[in-house]
């Protein structure tokens, strides 16, 4: 029983099973999410009137594997003025006349706010290496640059948290399927991932790499289960949770005496 | 005779003659910085074309210490639309809700630009240590991010040239004055200035850490005396050129069999 969440280099990703869900029963996580949900928009208040940190969710994954439901689930109960979204599709021919980090950095939110990275930095060691869009050498080097890049937010108060959502081939084909078939899904299905799909084995050495290389002291990797949603939702939640409550923050103190303050 | 300009930790800033010119004449050296800021021009042409590099000129010194001269001459024969320019001024309180690097960042210039920074993420171990703005440990930390930081850039082809320009308090005391008595400068003077004069010595001390902690194999730092403005362009011109001349870079070949190609 037990399954490890945090990555300690090395490990095996296929030692981890996407279906898992340490036996807990579905109705009694769902109103426990819930409730991470509702402590996670107070928390959010407590971040944005500190504005001492900024906290980045950052997620990776297949196709399918939740990170835009992760996302918006997680969120439900935040207030989007404090709230930084970036979607890091394909480069634009802007973000590509620039080192790679650049569009990643610009992105970082400010101080007070929760950041959300829907895929991120990771794609440069990700589909660029399956897709073999730059050489070897040119990819390998970025684990070491992208670490250093972790290492310097982190030292400035940028809590960068983030989360592999790990899919089974299976429920991706199932998933697919419906965005097949349920015709207000089918917006979502785009060709291109089947080729995706067909490089599978690919991406999931490049994703083992991936974790093995950049879960620092620093900036640790997660590995989440995602095959059941509910769970996924759940890890996610409770870890952003510990995140926020292990900064230890309180309503900041007024600057002036209020006490003397008399308002006629 | 001779005066090393490239720091190699550790170096005595004392030992620097900012008056220093190497017994030569004005007027050829003027003749000469002439010749190389055409060059420059030709140079940009080429990195343009290529589109493969950036390069970040930046200067760091003292008030009056010639930041805006060198760069107003630097840039002479060089076509404004592949220029980038940043001038760091005091931190907006957009910028000052990020991570010091942040604006920094976002300022590099796109590959096959020249982009030039007027001081620069340096100020954070400058300024902000001299007026105490934050602990020692935090100024302190920031020398290995920056290190971290610059060697990212030098690995995605941006090449990061840095000068010092070491003036002589004596010349700074001339300049100011002049500010103070010419109608057309007095717009330059601000009497914060006498404010940073006031602890000259605190920002020597500064500076010369600043430069031994941050002159990396990866990116160099150089000391130019700027005591004698037509020395010190020509000085940082002579290491542009040497810099663009360094990436050994020819015209673009054509991506399709040009002598096929008919115009009717």
């Amino acid at each position: 029983m037990g399954q490890p969440f945090v990555v300690t280099p090395k490990i095996k990703l296929k030692q981890f099973d996407p279906n898992f869900s340490n036996g807990l029963d579905k109705d009694e996580i769902r109103e426990e999410t819930a409730q991470l949900h509702k402590r996670i928009g107070e928390l959010q208040y407590l971040l944005y009137s500190n504005a001492r940190h900024a906290v980045v969710v950052l997620f990776q994954g297949m196709d399918a594997a939740g990170k835009d439901s992760s996302v918006r689930n997680l969120l439900v109960h935040v207030n989007p003025a404090g709230v930084e979204t970036a979607n890091f599709k394909e480069p634009s021919s802007e973000e590509r006349a620039h080192d790679f980090l650049w569009r990643i950095h610009k992105a970082v939110p400010r101080y007070g706010n929760i950041g959300v990275f829907n895929r991120s930095h990771y794609e440069e060691v990700l589909v660029v290496r399956v897709n073999k869009l730059v050489p070897k050498e040119i990819w390998q080097a970025r684990y070491a640059q992208i670490n250093a890049f972790e290492k310097i937010l982190a030292q400035n108060n940028v809590i960068l948290l983030k989360f592999f959502l790990h899919l089974s081939k299976e429920e991706q084909a199932e998933r697919l399927r419906d965005r097949l078939q349920d015709p207000r899904k089918n917006w979502e299905f785009r060709a291109s991932d089947l080729d995706t799909r067909a490089h599978w084995d690919e991406y999931q050495v490049a994703f083992e790499d991936m974790l093995n290389e950049c879960s620092t002291p620093a900036c640790r990797w997660h590995v989440l289960p995602a095959d059941r949603k509910w769970y996924r939702d759940y890890l996610v939640a409770k870890r952003v949770v510990e995140a926020l409550e292990d900064l230890k923050m309180s309503w900041p103190k007024p600057k002036e005496d209020l006490s003397k303050i008399k308002i006629v």
